[in-house]
């Protein structure tokens, strides 16, 4: 599956500050960057930081004196996925995963599932399957949370979300993450671009581990979930912020692009995938 | 520095469960574990889980069909350490941290850096030097938040403490922790065993990246801080716990202890180090 | 409905403090109190408040030079009561309601009516009828929230425990209040002795406006809904206090009774109301 | 003191709604409605509740059939004030309050005192004289806290404001009230038309009692204190709403104006009144 993607920045720079954008297409094993540029007008030294775990990769940029900071990016990413069965994707005792993953156990910044433990027992412990409950943990936050853009900020957390019942991506993302954490299935924040979301912008949703392997969801079902490009993967929108800002820089404007190169893309929608999994780490 | 370092877990076991300890010293360059021995009554599975960065250690139980559950800890443990004159520990700007230490930025569960970016600004942000900005972070919470055993939970965080200003050492740490990062300045949670903390205990403090090393910052005074032996550091307390428990398991008590071996020991506390910085990994 | 109730309280004073507890019976017109003693050990100064509403009444001492305080209060009290039909239970729209009532539809300290709209309308807005309404929100709190002794405190308010599932009477009180706000039916806190209560203790829970009446609400179904006696009515527990303490003030000890005098009480759960409201204003 | 006020109120109404507007000015012993006037296009049905207490007023309005309400509100008021010395503004003893006072020593939905005593007492308990404390909780407010349209909302409380330190009126009112609440000095939420607020809007300050009397307080320091026309006291901003909306309704536009109509005003700014406290209710 091949995209195409880009990103514009524009930024006012008031005084010498460090950027750091979290745009860029990621490389593994299942994620070839075919091609890929980034232009800065004006030119100002920067570097690209990529974590040891290769969840993810971030460019930083020295502002130096420039005033106006401009940023493009462009890329064509070759994306391998696979759908699995759910009769495969069976939970991991916690005996058996290995620290990388069980990190994605402990609460975060923004998923508390220590918090919200009762709840999501309450909700989805009668579920005998992972598989089938991470479905029931999507369907329950489509159902019961309003996508409102503008209803949150950059401090809205799950365990708000759980109770105000409105947000974005990001919030309904959080919220999987945490629910799934509270029931004891690893769970990560998957920040990407995706091909079909309206109107354009960047996309979270999330991760789980089952059947040793991860498995895409996506409570808003906004966008097809084989149309996704990987950014980064973290324990929640801290770890793979679009952009962070050290300095007295003011955001003015930012475009999103995703198309994709197949002449027959067939979107996978949560939906049309009641007893399968997409992996996009095939 | 020499410490002989011991804890003892006693569990009641209800159902088949997995329990993952984090009381094991760390092994790392300028930490070494002289000897060591764990005892596991009745003897259950068990596996060792150290991070791929090195920065924590777990054991890890899977009870099988045993009821009462009993761990002991033992080890001799050989730790270097050096101080370092504040004169050499100033910030690193952002544009010059690696990604393992940038994470160090970014809020977390019990950190809310992201919260308390203005008040951080508006106490602490007028002092030049960094060290001396972390030195004024722990006069601050020492001064200012009462340490009450019992006064907080499992889920009380920073932003809690700033404002209800009572806590034990796990709070106070992460207090520090999230002033510091709203500062710009990485920190980390520590974990680990303290010579002469009274009643003997498990203790938390912090350290921050100045000068291109890690300092060690004790908001609490309670211990002397070149009498720490490292369990783990991590985000906050969710990547250090002293224990998970996956399942109905039930605490029973748990005894700690931390001696030195050295006839001559001469406590370092956070107030004989006014213009030096110790740094535990020499 | 004739009741026995008493309470006992013991303090240590360490310092001349005012002490306000809140365990005297309410004196309306549905209530009468045909006895009453209260004893105090030492003798100290003591006046008793009673709101301009008459929804609440305390008593206050000044402990002066007194270091140990043991309060002693009994009442013999007649409770006139009705069961209305549900039929007659219609909801007040809010242009018809007075000054008094509309204060109960507002937000207060522990019952965040505001927070909690969205969840309220999505949980119960489809429920056509008020009484039906309110009937399904105590139905979903004693269903999804557990009652469980120590594992909230006095901080704890209905936006914490709709997602930590977890509380005491009062927290299943301000849950219910906050959520019958939400939906615009006035709800107030009541504060109370209550018979058959197991272990015995003071008892919360609410009252909501419907069908130009009081109606009577207990979502923990831990006591007859006819073996209430009223100690106060406000917005939540911070109007109704059992005892405000201002000084240095420790608490010992307290009892608390509550007997019928009626030889033949037929307990009316709330279970057994399925289609009625009791009324405890009659 | 004379002043000429005036608001107007533009909304849409989607479906038939009920809208209690809070922009009238209160009539009380010391500040005069002289004459007032009030037009609503279309006319639609309406009437004016006023607290049992008098503390406040407000105008319901049944829309009816209505799908466009503007309403107009103009009023001149006559307000007697005076200054009292810090002298005689002593702290009166909780054992001397009555219950009408005393209620202003409770948390509220948007003042939790009772998370903020720790706090309090310790920036402002070695303050001995009770207009000192309250004069130094201004200045810190003040001096911590950004005013910023915009950074907060209708959620934001005092709780949040104290570590935050950003937003507008309301939260520095809030923050006062809870702030002498946690240390026992009665204090209420005052909502006001404000003379020379630029630019022009609704205003929030507070009233605390000591010395028998409530002396008005405002941390934001926009306007003078004697340019100050009542429209409700309450607990906080949950009792003294501008407008409450029950049904679909969508605001339009709102203005907002108050002049003096003494030619010789001379405005009294909070750092006029150092060793003086202002009545407005003389």
């Amino acid at each position: 599956m091949r995209f195409k993607v880009s990103s514009n920045f524009h930024y006012n720079v008031k005084s010498q500050s460090t950027l750091i954008l979290g745009n860029l297409a990621l490389r593994t094993r299942s994620q070839k960057v075919v091609e890929e540029s980034l232009t800065i007008t004006p030119h100002v030294r920067h570097d690209e930081i990529v974590s040891a775990s290769g969840d993810s990769r971030f460019v930083r940029f020295a502002t130096g004196e420039a005033k106006d900071l401009k940023v493009t990016y462009q890329a064509v990413v070759e994306c391998s996925q696979e759908t699995v069965d759910a009769s495969e994707l069976k939970r991991v005792p916690v005996a058996e995963l290995d620290h990388q993953t069980l990190v994605y156990l402990f609460p975060s910044r923004y998923c508390q599932s220590d918090q919200l433990a009762r709840l999501a027992w309450r909700e989805f412990g009668h579920i005998p399957d992972a598989y089938d409950r991470v479905t029931a943990v999507c369907d329950w936050i489509y159902n019961n949370v309003d996508y409102e853009r503008g209803s949150t900020d950059a401090q809205t957390s799950a365990y708000d979300t759980v109770t105000q019942r409105a947000g974005v991506c990001r919030d309904f993302a959080h919220l999987g993450v945490a629910l799934c954490r509270a029931l004891n299935i690893p769970a990560r924040y998957f920040a990407g671009y995706a091909f079909q979301l309206e109107p354009p912008d960047f996309h979270a949703c999330f991760e789980v581990f089952v059947g040793n392997r991860w498995i895409i969801f996506d409570a808003t079902r906004l966008a097809p979930l084989n149309g996704l490009v990987r950014i980064g993967t973290g324990r929640d929108a801290a770890d793979t912020a679009v952009a962070s800002l050290f300095g007295d820089v003011q955001f003015v404007s930012m475009t999103v692009n995703c198309e994709t190169l197949e002449p027959d893309f067939k979107p996978l929608l949560s939906t049309d995938l009641s007893d399968k999994g997409l992996c996009l780490e095939a």
